[in-house]
């Protein structure tokens, strides 16, 4: 055993796709599963199968589902005028931790970023605008949430020009930028500083 | 979506059980397979299940196998004469990246610790003692190479003494602990200090 053993040596190389996952963490990983019962084993890659199998992408949002229709867009307690446009699942988790908004989503699985080859019909806005300009659309708000990136702004700005362009377009928002909640003004970096005094608004009281 | 969907939610408790994963980590992990493509997950999940079934303690010195004895002790080119003792497969892994020694191992599986419950017993020592007294047996040596620790140490006098207790031991000796090579003696600490004036030896030349 100069070397791992073959079986051994697949699985870190199966292991190190997985994000931030170098070589050492493999190999711990490795000996973490050969410690396991075998059917503990089993349930891992079992997991990881039905993952696979189970989820897909909700045909209305994009979000992740189970079936045709997440649940999020089925339910009917949800706010149906506003929708929330993000960029990835993870950022629409983000907004569902915090509970305080209940319209709906629109993820754009990606930002537009020409210098990687995402061009905006990579991303999910043409179908972002069919959602907008449906026959049955209630949509009266769009909030644009893509992150504050160079590839963010211009996806926020494609879309506003592009559903600004139609007819009775709807009422299109973009999420204040500003110090977050909790840090010291002293430590601010000029962008975000220039962006809050930018978004600044009276004082209530 | 409240909550994550519940395959997304089993597989993340399944990462968890990895060394070092966390929520955040699992759920990273969870987020890139979903953008693998079907056929690259199912090699993850195959690899794992791979892993475990083709993997197996070799019969002679607990070290992984493949087959029924591994590669080390098959290696007629080794020395069958000395047999290093380790803790765990890692450590002889450790030992064999060095490509300095070309003995034989024995993989105990853990060191005497009676505080978590693992007796001797629960340990391959039995084993070994098998293979040193065994007739056809041509073990001259057995090296300690258990951790310097409490655990490790206590592992060590209690297969030297019960080595010692049968006729016509092999010689048993320990690895030598002291300054790493590349340390610095100004940062050494006092107990590594004290085991490098212990263990000095003549100096050559």
């Amino acid at each position: 055993m100069s070397e791992l053993l073959p079986p051994l040596d697949r699985l870190i190389q199966q292991f190190r796709k997985l994000p931030g996952v170098g070589r050492k963490s493999a190999q711990r990983y490795v000996f973490r599963l050969l410690e396991m019962s075998d059917a503990e084993a089993a349930e891992l890659a079992e997991a990881i199968l039905d993952a696979k199998r189970s989820v897909r992408h909700c045909s209305v949002c994009f979000g992740l589902s189970q079936d045709e229709v997440c649940p999020v867009c089925l339910d009917e307690e949800r706010d149906r005028t506003t929708v929330c446009v993000v960029e990835d699942v993870r950022t629409m988790l983000t907004f569902e931790r915090v509970r305080e908004y209940r319209g709906l989503y629109h993820v754009l699985h990606g930002a537009i970023s020409p210098m990687t080859g995402v061009t905006p019909d990579k991303l999910k806005i043409d179908e972002l605008v069919e959602r907008v300009k449906a026959a049955d659309s209630v949509i009266g708000e769009v909030i644009l949430a893509t992150n504050p990136t160079v590839e963010g702004e211009t996806t926020a700005l494609y879309i506003t020009k592009l559903l600004r362009s139609y007819p009775n377009a709807p009422k299109i928002t973009r999420i204040a930028y500003g110090i977050p909640v909790g840090g010291e003004l002293e430590y601010a970096d000029e962008l975000t500083l220039s962006r809050a005094l930018e978004g600044r608004r009276n004082s209530e009281g």
